[in-house]
This record gives C-alpha cells, structure tokens and sequence, in this order.
C-alpha cells in the first residue's frame, strides 16, 4: 500500500472531511466571555429599535400644524410644558399650541410629530426651558422631521445575527442592545495535537546534531485557537510502531478531534502510515468503526495528507514538513473546525488577484503556494512569500493566503490572474 | 467653549494622540501563552536552519566523485555502512566506494556531500540496509545534490522575528524552533470603559420608554480586546456632574488608559464637556498634570471626539454614537493601544479602492464611512456596509474597513478610485 495510495483532488478530500463532522453542542457564556465564538443560534430583536419615537435634534418637539408659515420675521410663539433628557420619558403630551424642550435621542411626547433644532428657535442661549416659558418657532416643519418612527431600524423579531457567525465587536454591540446577557454559542473544538519523529526535542532543550526542535506541535496549538478551537498539545512521539500508537490512541480518547504531524509518507519510520496499514478505506465512514477517508491528496505541498474517522473523531494526518503541515490544517482541519462550530460555508474563500511575478515551477498536481497581497491602484496583487520549499518557516509567517497554480504546463505568468484564498476572509 | 470648539484634522489628532503615549513594559510568558501578544524584543536565531547539512531525499549518502559515469545499464557499486533515521547522528565517515542510506531530514554523514534517491538505485523493494549490504547506483550525482547545507534557510543570529510583532501561528513556529519556551512581550493595556447617560440600561434589564440598553461600553470592551487590551468595564455613569466625574476618577486610577463613551457633544447634560472645562488645551502634554489634546475632530461622524491626558493616562472620550464610537475607536484609541505595545507603525492602514456605489453627499468634513470589501477579477471594490447613520448597529458588525469620503465637493462616484482603511491589514 506505502506507494501505492490513490490521490484524491483537494475538493473530494474536502468533501470526504466535512461530510464525517458534525456540529458540537450549544453551551451558555456570559456576554464578557463571547468574543471570538461562535454563535449558537439565530438572535432576533427582542425589541425594536429605536422603541421609542427618537428626537434626532437638540430643539423643541412641536405639532407641525402649530408651526405652519412661520420664518424668522413671522415666529410661531408656543408654551413651553417640560425638558426631555435622555433617558426620561415626557410626563405631558403636547397639545395645540404647546412645546417641549428636548435632547438628541429622547422620547418624543404624545402629540408632538417633529423637533425643530435649537438654533431655528430663539431660545438657543436662553439656558433650560421650564414649564411656563415661550418659545419662538422660525421655521415651518413638516411632520416626522428629525424623528426617528419605532422600528426605522430594526424590526421586532428581526433576525440580526446568525448561527455559526463568529462573534466579533459588532456583534457584542447586537448582543448588548438585545439584553443577551448570556450568549449560546457552539462548544470550542477540543483537538489532540501530536507530534511524531524521534528527531523532535522540546523547545526548552539544547539543539542537537540530527535533531530539530518540534515547532509544528506549537504552530498547530497556535492554528487550532486561531480556528476557535482549544489545543491539547501532547510531547512528541518517537517513531516506534508499539509507543506511537499507543500514544495516538490516548490522545484521541482525550479530544474531539486529533492532528498529527509527520509520519504520513513512505519512509521506513513512518508510523501514521504503520498505524492506517490495516484501516478499511472509505470515501464516507458508514458503518465503520474507523476508516481511512483518503491517504493522498493531489496538490503540493502536503500529497501525504491523510484523514481517518475513529468512533465518530476526525483524525487528520499532516506532513511533517512545517509548510506542508501548514496548508494541509488550512486546508482540510481548519474547515472540519469550523463546521463543528456550526459554519455552514467552512471551506476556504478565494477570488481572482494578479500574480505578482512569474511562477515558472510546472507540478503534476496543483500547487497551493503561500503568499501575500498587496494592493495598487484599485487592484489586489499576491506575491509568494518565498521560495516555494516547504521547509521553510518564515513564508508561513508572512503568509496571508495560498495562491492556487493549476497543475501541468509550465507555471503561471506574472501578471496572470491566478485563484487566491485568502485568509483573512471571515467565514 | 461648548460651540467654539476648534477642528483638528484626523492626522492632527492621531498625531497628538500617539505623542502622548509610551511603551509598556516587557514581561516573559510561556510560549503556550504568547499567541496574540506583541513581541517585547527582536528574536534572533540561535542556531542556523539547518543546523547540520540535511537530505532532500529518502535514499543513500554518497560521495559524488564516486559516482561519475554511473548509468542505469552501468551500475556504480558501493558497500552500505549503515542506516541513518531523521534523530540519529552518523556513526562513521563515508569513505570512497562507501554509502549510507539516509531518510528525508536526517544529518548527511562525514565525508558524503550528496544524496541519490532511493528510486535511482537498485535497492528500492530491499527492505532496511545494513552493514556488508551493496547498493547499485544508476546515476552520477553533482557534489550537493539533494542535500541543504548548513544555515541555508536560516544564518546563526539573523534575526527572524521584530520587537512589536503580533505573535501569530507562523511566528510561533519560530519562536519554537529557536527554543524560546519563555517569549518576551509587551504588557498589555489595561482600559478602563465607561459609558456615560442616565438613559443607558445594563443589558440584563428590560427595556423601558425613553431607555436603551448599553451597548458601547460592551462593544469598546470587544474593540479593546481585538486591540491587544485587557478591558475594564464600569457601569454606565448616569449625567449628574458629581457621580459621573468621581466616577471617571476612579475608572482611570485602576488603568493604563480610559476610554468614554457619550456625553461630549454641546447637549445640556453632556458630562465629558463639564469635566473638561476647566482643563488647559495643549496640543502635546507639555508640563501639564492635565491637559485636553483635542475637542473637536473634522471628520464626520464623530466630530465631538475628545482626547486628554492626566497625570501622563491617556483619555479618549468617544461620542455616543455607536458609529461615531466606533470610527473613533478605529482612529484614535486603537493607533494609541498598539504604540502602547511596541507597534511601530501604529495607525491604520489605507490603499485605494474601487466604489461600488454613488455616495452624493457632500460634508464640510471628511467622511469615513463604515464599509465592506468585495474581490471581482482583480479589483476591490468597497461598498458601505448600510446608510451612514451613525446610530445605525449593523454597519458596525458587517464592516471590515472605513471609506475616507474627502471633504467638500458632492461626495463620491460610482467607480471611482477612493481611499479604504482595511482592518484586516496586520500591523
């Protein structure tokens, strides 16, 4: 089997990935701790806004019949009855003849259809206006001027926020005014994260000759939470067949869902590759217990890419190379993620955008190349972030999409409008 | 004072905001923790990457000069010493006539300088070599071929990552791989949030006549965490000058930074203005223990916003708009958290965009109006998020820049070239 696997495309991968995942449970968190979430159900207006008649002027709220012909050489004079702060209700409607001072955002009184600014008064410097004063009117107002009507912008039991969006500042702001105090939102992902390679030291331990430092367990944590999920991050395993596997095991009992590096490609101590060799393979799980849902994708980097479902858990295999393990989480785990989050569109958004310079690199599969955009002149150009090796880490930091090269021919051309994900989309 | 304030421009104003605030201090987190930080020092590498020459290929060490002529029909034969897994250190040199076979990522050998792959020799299906095995090679190699030498990717004390970077998955990667366990950071700032107006409720109430819930101070809460910042939140300050004024006091003993919302336009209960009167105006802090940077901004909306400095605190008071809070937060507080943080270029980031739409309305000021991007054959386009009432929720939430409407004139065409601020632009 080792060098045998069938690639499937990244699309059908996708597909096989998101059709093995479902939505996690909705849990209850106070409005303080909802920032970053995912909502757990449709909001609606609990009230419409605003709920009241809102005064949009600092001025005088009137019955625009009273104030019919009046200018500045002809005043209307009406009888002052109150002053409506914000916050307070009127305590008199308006009547024939009559005013109430008011502020901009308080309740509009009975009676009254409009509110003359301040400055078409001649009270404008005249301090607060009490029951008993006079008011002249210098202007003839037509009736709903500077008032805002109940409802004008959101309608009572409006749907104003939608499952599965994450909830960022806007929201808070919905979620505040609608008096969710509390907040359904879908449970974070638990995700093993694993590490394998009897190469791997801990970060804190001196580099040695042969082995390297495991950065990929700690840009996987670092990914995962950027997913909105919460990370378990296990110590590396070493590639012994017995130890790894057992290792493996535990980790995924302990998750929702689990992500390896390393292992997953035709070396004599691969061991995600030891582990699969005697999974069924399936393109959806059914009725298997576990199943291999593809063992090779065709794209670059990454090929060795591997999902599998255990007793329902999601179990995506990525190449130990970290740029390959970097795509492949954007790819196929960051999706799966979301959709337990209650996403509906999880995959990945891209658009058209100029290539930057030529990629004269032909592959037998596509290439998802990580890269970065600029802007200039109205137009979005992406440029690789380096050189395309997939071992090297500073082009996943600069990175802020992956450009698509379709595979064969010769590459694509600079100036080229090539296909970008890009991910600072929000989904 | 009340209405002669004195417009600055928005550059003006971000000027004097960012002359009044200084870095904090730098304190040392575990790498677990430092996702979303901004980094305290520049990190330098404290090995090269890599840090031993590497094989490219699954295969066999070779000396090159040992394989000249080698041809499929004219094998090359060459006696295995050993076996060299990714971890393992090379027990013994390659000497002329000799090999090792070798794993993708393990340390070439002494006295080896390339590597063939497996595929082109004549033991691929052999199973694990040993020593006294042979190993037919049917191709002549190049000194260097498929091996990465030392420091290629990454020199010894280069320096792989900036003091003020926000510490995302890639830069954990880094931080990883150079075995920061403990990474340096910026402390982050500690904001105190108040809203202020007695006609505020706390989201958990229900609504009453004349009443809305408090939605800013949640909002600058969400705003100050995406910021970097550990938000404070206070009740709402109801508008009786004493309570709300001792209020503030204390809010800004407890911070590094206050942010208000409400009460600092020209109304008859607004509170920030009271509290401000008696203040000097400078245009940097100076001497002052107090001072007011700015009243006035001409910009639309939020042209009441206000900024102070107390005892060295920054105080930025926001109109209470949601809209007008929510574009000054953008402009002022946000540049002034990130400086905070080590951010070298701490103010938004613009570039020009295609409008989607017409936008025929001329203001005395500039514009900034709330707004969201699409991508179409290479182009951005950028359309407002709704009608450009500041009081308007959902603008903010669909938002993910601001258009700069210039002053003047009758607004902006349909097509045109305009300038965006795009939030989702790292700084």
């Amino acid at each position: 089997m080792k060098f045998d696997r069938k690639p499937v495309s990244v699309e059908e991968a996708q597909k096989r990935v998101l059709s093995c995942v479902s939505k996690l449970q909705v849990e209850y968190v106070p409005l303080e701790q909802a920032w970053g979430r995912r909502l757990g159900e449709d909001i609606e207006a609990d009230h419409p806004v605003p709920h009241f008649p809102r005064s949009g002027m600092d001025g005088y709220a009137v019955r625009a019949s009273d104030t019919a012909g009046a200018t500045a050489a002809s005043k209307v004079e009406l009888d002052v009855l109150e002053t409506i702060a914000c916050g307070q209700f009127p305590t008199q409607p308006v009547g024939e003849g009559q005013a109430s001072r008011i502020m901009t955002g308080a309740c509009l009184p009975d009676g009254a259809d409009a509110v003359i600014m301040l400055e078409q008064t001649d009270r404008r410097d005249s301090g607060p206006a009490v029951a008993g004063d006079k008011v002249g009117v210098k202007k003839a107002m037509y009736p709903g001027e500077n008032v805002t009507p109940v409802g004008m912008e959101i309608s009572l039991a409006e749907t104003v926020l939608r499952k599965g969006e994450r909830i960022l500042s806007g929201d808070i702001a919905i979620l505040a005014t609608f008096g969710k105090a509390v907040v359904p939102v879908f449970r974070r992902p638990k995700v093993a994260v694993v590490s394998t390679g009897t190469e791997l030291l801990q970060v804190q331990e001196p580099v040695q000759p042969g082995k390297i430092r495991n950065s990929n367990s700690h840009m996987i944590a670092a990914l995962v939470r950027e997913a909105g999920g919460e990370p378990i991050l296990f110590p590396p395993l070493p590639d012994y067949p017995a130890t790894a596997i057992a290792g493996m095991e535990d980790a995924l009992r302990q998750a929702d869902m689990m992500i390896t590096t390393g292992g997953v490609s035709v070396g004599d101590y691969d061991i995600l590759t030891a582990w699969f060799a005697e999974w069924p393979h399936a393109a959806d799980v059914g009725q298997h217990q576990r199943a291999v849902l593809f063992n090779k994708v065709a794209m670059r980097p990454g090929s060795p890419t591997t999902a599998a479902i255990s007793d329902g858990k999601l179990l995506v295999a990525l190449s130990g190379n970290p740029g390959a393990c970097y795509v492949g989480f954007k790819l196929f785990a960051e999706p799966a993620m979301l959709a337990m989050q209650g996403v509906k569109a999880a995959l990945p958004r891209s658009y058209q955008a100029t290539l930057d310079t030529a990629f004269p690199k032909p592959s037998p599969f596509p290439r998802y190349v990580r890269a970065a955009s600029r802007m200039e002149e109205g137009r979005i150009r992406v440029l690789p972030t380096g050189p395309d090796k997939s071992s090297m880490l500073s082009t996943i930091k600069d990175a802020t999409g992956l450009i698509i090269i379709p595979a064969g021919g010769s590459g694509a051309a600079e100036g080229q409008l090539v296909e970008y994900i890009d991910f600072t989309m929000q989904r």
